[in-house]
C-alpha cells in the first residue's frame, strides 16, 4: 500500500494521541476511582506510559518526517500545513528533553501531590518544600532546554498555551489590576452586604444534583457521551468527544459551590463533545489551548449562570428541588450569585477577585522560575502578595499557599490560561450577544440551545485549525483585551453594589 | 551507575508491567465506566498499547538480554532462573508473531465484541459469524507462528495456562464426564425437586448488596485496597495488591446469582490481594495462571460457599436482610445453593453440570483449530454437543453457541481453565480440610480468617514462583486429579438426590 509522508505523519500521530487517551483515563481514574493505597504502582504507570509517548514524539523517524514535510510545506494545504506546524512544534521542543528526565518528573510530580496532600492536611509548608523545590528545577532544566529564545517562563507557558508569552500577558494582568482593584474598593466601600440565604442553609444533597443536572442538560451535555462523577477537586477530562468526563461535588451548606461547578465542567463539556469526531485521532483534533478551553467553562459559569436573566427562568426549578426557598426573589437570588469581596480560596473566590488570584500566583511562579524566590519563602511572599492585591492574610498555609495541587503537580504556566479564560468569555459572550438577537430573552426562557449551537458552529467544531489568536478575531474581530470583561463586572458592580 | 544483566531485566521487564497495568485500567474502564458510545476510540488506544507492549517485549536489546541470561542460568539463584524463564518463553514467543499482526488481532477482537453484542441481541449466529471466522483464522495464525513441535492448541492454550496441553486435558476430561453423567441421571431419575424458595422470590437488591458485602467482608476482602462495582458481566480486575477490582451484578428475582457472584469474585480478589506487593513490578509477580486463579473463586464460592457449614452461620444474618425468609430452615437453604440439572447456560449451571458446559467448548475449540468444523457449522455442532452431553436443546442461538463472550475476545484456550480451576479447587480444599483441624466447625461460626491465612500462605503470596503442577503438589502431596471433585460432588448428589 502506497502512502503519502504527510499520510504516514497522521497514522504516526494518531498511536500518541491513542496512548494520550490512554493516560487521560489514568488520571481520571486515579482522581475518581483508585483505592488510595495504589499511589505508588499507579505512579510507576504513568511514568511509563509518558516515557513511552515521549520516546514515540522523539523518535529519529517521525523527526525526520515531520522535517521533511516542513521543508516542503508549499505543496500541503493549508490544514495539512497547520497539522505539521502543530506536530513539528511538539517534535522538536521533546527532542530537546531526554526520556529519564521525563519519567524523573512524571514520578516527582506523583511524589508531589502526595507530600503536597500530606502538607495541607497538618497545615505546614515546610513538608512540601522539599518536592516542591525539586519539581521547581526540574521544570527549569526543562524549561532551558526547550526556551529558543524568549523568558524561560515563555517555555513553560507555551505547554499549556501555545505561543503565549509574558509580553503578552504583562499589559493584560496590568489592566486587569488596574480594572479589579478600584471595583473591590468600591464594593468594600458600598456598605452593602448582600444577603446569602438563597445559596447558603441547608440543602439536600440529592435534591441539589438532580437541579445541576437539570440545568447541564439545558445546557447541551449529552449525557450519553459523558459522565458526571464525584470527586474531591471538580474537573472534565475529555478521553474523547463520546467520552467526555466530568466531575462535581456538593456542599449539603453552600448550594452555590455544587451548581456552578457543575455548569462550569458542563461548559468544559459542552466543548469537548463540540469537537469534532472525524479527527479525534487526528494533529488538528482537540481543545485549542487551556485558555480557551477555560473560556468555554467560564461563559457558562459566569457570563451565563449568573445572569439575571438565568435566575428569572432557573429559580422557579431551583425552588422544586429546594421547597425552603419559596418567597426567595429573583433579584435576591442573582444578588447572592454575585456576592463579591475578598477572600482567601481563589476556588471559592467571586468572578471580580479571582483574577487577583491568579495574578499573584503568575507572579509568584515568574519569580520561582526567573530564580528571584527561593522556595523556602514562598509562604511569606504568598502572604505578602494578598495583602497587597487582596488586602487580606490567610490564617495558616492550607488556607494559603498550599490551597492549590498545580504546582504538586509541576503544572508551572497553567495559572494564567484561568484569568486570560476569563477574558476570552467575556469577550465571545459580547460577540455572542451582537450576533444573536434576543439572547438575553432567549436565556430568559431557558433556552440555551442557540448559544451552545453558536459557540459549536464559531469554536468547539474547528478543533486546532485556528490559533487562539486567530480563533479570538475570527469570533469577536478584535484581538484580545480586557475591554469586555471590564463592561461586564463593572456593570453588575454598579449595579449591587453602590 | 553500574547494573548486573539480570537487575537490567528487571528493570525493563517492570515497564512492561506498568503498560500491563495501565491496559487493565482501561479494560476495567470500558466494562464499568466508559460510555457505550465510545467504543471505536477505545479500540484503537487497546490496539495501539497493545502494540507498544508487544514491541516493547520483542526489543531486540531485551531479546539479546534474555537469551544471554539464559545461557549463563547456572551462575543465577534459583528464583532468578525461574524470572528469566518466565520472561523468556513470553519473549521468545512474542518475537514470533509480528506487530502488526497483533494490532490486527486486537481490534479484530474488538470489532468480535461489537458484532457478538448484535447477534446476541438479535438471537442470530449468522451476524457474528464473520467476525468468528476471522478470529478464528487470527488465533490460528498465531498459534501456527508460535507452537513449538506439539499441537496447535496447546500454543493457545499456553497463552492462559503455561504449559497445559491437550494431552493433559484429556484424561482429565474424560474422567470428568465420567464422573458427571451418572450423577447427572442419578439427579433426573432421583425424582427429587429440591424448593428453591430461600432464594427465588423477590429480594431487595440494597438488601442483597449489604448482606453479600458482609459475606466478602468476612472473607477477608480489604475493601480499602478493592473496589466493587455492578457490570454486565460480573468479573474480577487485578490492577496491582492494593487495588483489586470485582464487580458484580444482581437479580430482584434469583438472590442466589448475585450472592454466589460476590463469593466468587471475592475469592478472586482474594487472591490478588494476597500477591506480594514487593514484586508489584517483578516477573515473579502476580497470579501463576487462569486455572489456579479460578481455583481461588470456586473454593469460596462451591467448597465454601455451598456447603451446610456455611449456612449453618450465615443464613441467620441473611435474614436479618430479607425477612420474609423467617421460616426457612439451613437445611433447605443449603439444599436450594445446591440444586442440580441439566440447563442450557454455563454461568448458570450448578457446579456438577458446569464442566459439561466447559467441556463442549473445548471440543469445540479443538475441532476449529484443528479445521475440522467449519464456524458457519457451529449452531448444529454446538445443539448436539449439548444434546450428547446435557440432554438438553437451547431455544435459539443467545441460549446456545451465543452466550459466552470469550470468542468474540479471540480467547480461545481459556474455556478449559475455569473446569481446571473446579479441579484444583476440590483438591486444594481437602488439602486444607487436613492440615487445619475442625476447619468445618470454624466455617459453621463464621471464621473464615484461617482458612484466607492458609490460602495466602500457602498460595497467594508466592506469586509466581512456582508453576501450577509443582503448587499443586506442594499444597497437596499430589498431582492434580479429579479424584476430590469427584468425591465433593459425589457426597452433595447422594445426599440430596437420593
Amino acid at each position: 500500500m502506497k502512502t503519502t509522508p504527510y499520510a504516514e505523519l497522521e497514522r504516526q500521530y494518531a498511536e500518541i494521541l491513542d496512548l494520550e487517551h490512554a493516560l487521560e483515563v489514568l488520571g481520571w481514574d486515579q482522581e475518581v476511582i483508585m483505592p488510595a493505597a495504589s499511589g505508588e504502582s499507579r505512579a510507576q504507570t504513568l511514568a511509563t506510559l509518558s516515557t513511552v509517548i515521549h520516546k514515540k514524539i522523539t523518535h529519529p523517524i517521525l523527526v525526520r518526517l515531520v522535517q521533511r514535510l516542513y521543508r516542503q510545506r508549499k505543496d500541503l494545504t493549508p490544514q495539512q500545513r497547520r497539522a505539521v506546524h502543530l506536530v513539528r512544534n511538539r517534535v522538536m521542543k521533546a527532542t530537546r528533553v531526554p526520556a529519564t528526565l521525563m519519567r524523573e518528573i512524571a514520578l516527582a510530580e506523583s511524589r508531589g501531590v502526595g507530600q503536597w496532600r500530606e502538607a495541607r492536611e497538618k497545615k505546614d509548608f515546610s513538608k512540601f518544600a522539599p518536592a516542591l523545590s525539586e519539581l521547581v528545577d526540574l521544570r527549569k532544566e526543562v524549561a532551558l532546554l526547550t526556551a529558543r529564545g524568549g523568558r524561560l517562563y515563555d517555555a513553560l507557558l507555551d505547554n499549556f498555551e501555545p505561543g503565549l508569552t509574558v509580553s503578552a500577558i504583562d499589559p493584560l494582568f496590568e489592566d486587569l489590576i488596574n480594572i479589579t482593584v478600584p471595583l473591590v474598593t468600591q464594593v468594600i466601600e458600598s456598605g452593602v452586604n448582600v444577603d446569602l440565604t438563597p445559596f447558603v442553609g441547608d440543602f439536600d444533597i440529592t435534591s441539589q444534583r438532580a437541579f445541576a443536572s437539570e440545568v447541564a442538560t439545558a445546557m447541551g451535555i449529552d449525557l450519553d457521551r459523558a459522565r458526571m462523577d464525584l470527586s474531591t477537586h471538580p474537573f472534565c477530562g475529555g478521553v474523547a468527544p463520546d467520552d467526555v468526563r466530568m466531575t462535581s461535588r456538593y456542599d449539603t451548606r453552600d448550594m452555590a459551590s455544587g451548581l456552578y461547578g457543575v455548569i462550569h465542567e458542563a461548559g468544559h463539556g459542552i466543548y469537548e463533545q463540540g469537537l469534532s469526531k472525524r479527527r479525534s485521532r487526528h494533529p488538528l483534533g482537540g481543545a485549542i489551548s487551556m485558555a480557551i478551553h477555560e473560556s468555554q467553562s467560564r461563559l457558562w459559569e459566569n457570563n451565563v449562570g449568573r445572569s439575571h436573566a438565568f435566575w428569572t427562568f432557573w429559580l422557579p426549578r431551583m425552588k422544586k428541588h429546594h421547597p425552603q426557598l419559596k418567597g426567595v426573589t429573583v433579584d435576591a437570588t442573582w444578588k447572592a450569585a454575585n456576592a463579591m469581596g475578598p477572600s482567601p480560596i481563589r476556588v471559592e473566590a467571586d468572578e471580580l477577585t479571582y483574577n487577583l488570584h491568579i495574578i499573584l500566583r503568575y507572579q509568584i511562579e515568574r519569580e520561582l522560575i526567573d530564580g528571584d524566590l527561593r522556595v523556602n519563602d514562598l509562604p511569606k511572599r504568598w502572604n505578602k502578595g494578598m495583602k497587597e492585591l487582596l488586602g487580606i492574610q490567610p490564617r495558616n498555609d492550607a488556607e494559603g499557599v498550599l490551597q492549590d495541587i498545580h504546582w504538586a503537580q509541576g503544572a508551572f504556566g497553567y495559572f494564567p490560561t484561568y484569568s486570560m479564560g476569563n477574558l476570552y468569555a467575556a469577550q465571545f459572550m459580547e460577540a455572542a450577544r451582537k450576533s444573536i438577537r434576543g439572547l438575553n430573552q432567549r436565556i430568559t426562557k431557558g433556552n440555551f440551545k442557540i448559544l451552545r449551537s453558536w459557540l459549536n458552529h464559531q469554536i468547539h467544531q474547528h478543533d486546532q485549525v485556528y490559533t487562539a489568536e486567530q480563533m479570538v478575531r475570527r469570533v469577536t474581530g478584535k484581538p484580545l483585551s480586557t475591554k469586555a470583561f471590564a463592561h461586564h463586572v463593572r456593570k453588575k458592580v454598579d449595579a449591587i453594589y453602590s
